[in-house]
């Protein structure tokens, strides 16, 4: 099979697949969409019984390559949207972050989170607000796998937990996203998330307070 | 001619090149070697009366590939150092950036400074101290010419000016070289750092501040 032929058959795979949501899921207060084809992320937002305070949508380039019109339609559906720097770069056809940043908040976003793996993440809101996460020094890194579906599943639980969707609120999101994304590099799979306290967290959060705060 | 006689021409350049330290620049507080051959950042600190209180050198892959021994000679001699994390790995032969740091300090340096561009520097003190100045967000970058030098220039004029070299002097000695570094992308050359006023720094530095305040 050629590249073409296996993308088909990659695609075709996604059409046969519907997820259902739950009936005690229909009425969340946040939604994450997960990173998968466009249109079963429209699918899931169709679904909901009443529209979620704040929608999150991860995506990637494979979908800018092969499904930008559903893409397209999908951004205008969501609040916030989590891609890494060269997908900005790619979605808004602008090198400069900023500039890209704000092409693509244009389409409707709230929030623009630009993560930049072990550089930190970005966000930016539809206002000109800008904030950075930097990413913690870690003693060691075994695997990074699922680092970026940790990062949006720690963002929307804090958003979740807090009931609001202010720009405060979603720094602090962020956040919480980075330390669960760091945490999660430490150790393979979800066995070091699984495990955490409210104590690691704020500990973890506290590294990262100290490791920006200065005084000029 | 190939390309280990041109790197043998290209040193022996340097070998005639001995830089004298005028008389009034002999007393120094502060003495900052710019990136040049390892020998000859060494000449210039025996060229010093007395010994400054903070020595910074600057330098880069070429002399690691090329005079290694100079550099660990030179190394021994100063401070602080200013590489970018590249450079930090093939010193140290370590991929994980805290690992590298932790082995470069050891050869006997109070602070290391890890540069990575448009995704910030970091600092590490030789007592486990970490700091993470971010990059700021430009409108436009016009020129990253000369960026690492006005870094490096920022960063020791303000300790300079303190007379200080604990931490917490040197992290904001940090934020004042990248708000120099950032200065410099904006315009072509020396241009916009040769305009510069106070209140152009301060509100610069308040950006800095901004983008990385968070409340949990």
């Amino acid at each position: 099979m050629n590249q073409r032929t296996t993308l088909k058959t990659e695609l075709n795979c996604f059409e046969k697949f519907s997820p259902i949501v739950p009936d005690n899921y229909q009425d969340a207060d946040v939604l994450m969409l997960g990173n998968i084809t466009p249109k079963i992320q429209q699918s899931i937002i169709n679904q909901m019984k009443k529209r979620p305070k704040l929608i999150v949508m991860d995506t990637m380039n494979f979908w800018m390559d092969t499904a930008l019109e559903d893409l397209e339609e999908t951004i205008k559906m969501v609040d916030v949207m989590t891609i890494n720097d060269e997908e900005a770069r790619q979605l808004s056809g602008e090198f400069v972050l900023l500039k890209a940043a704000k092409k693509i908040l244009a389409r409707g976003l709230k929030y623009l989170i630009i993560k930049k793996g072990d550089n930190g993440a970005l966000l930016f809101s539809n206002d000109g607000g800008i904030f950075f996460a930097p990413a913690l020094i870690l003693d060691s890194v075994v695997d990074p796998t699922g680092a970026g579906d940790s990062f949006a599943g720690g963002f929307s639980g804090y958003i979740a937990a807090k009931g609001k969707t202010d720009f405060e609120t979603v720094k602090a999101a962020v956040i919480a996203g980075s330390v669960a994304g760091s945490f999660c590099c430490e150790k393979f799979g979800t066995e070091n998330l699984q495990n955490l306290t409210e104590k690691d967290i704020k500990e973890r959060v506290k590294r990262f307070e100290e490791m920006t705060k200065f005084s000029f």
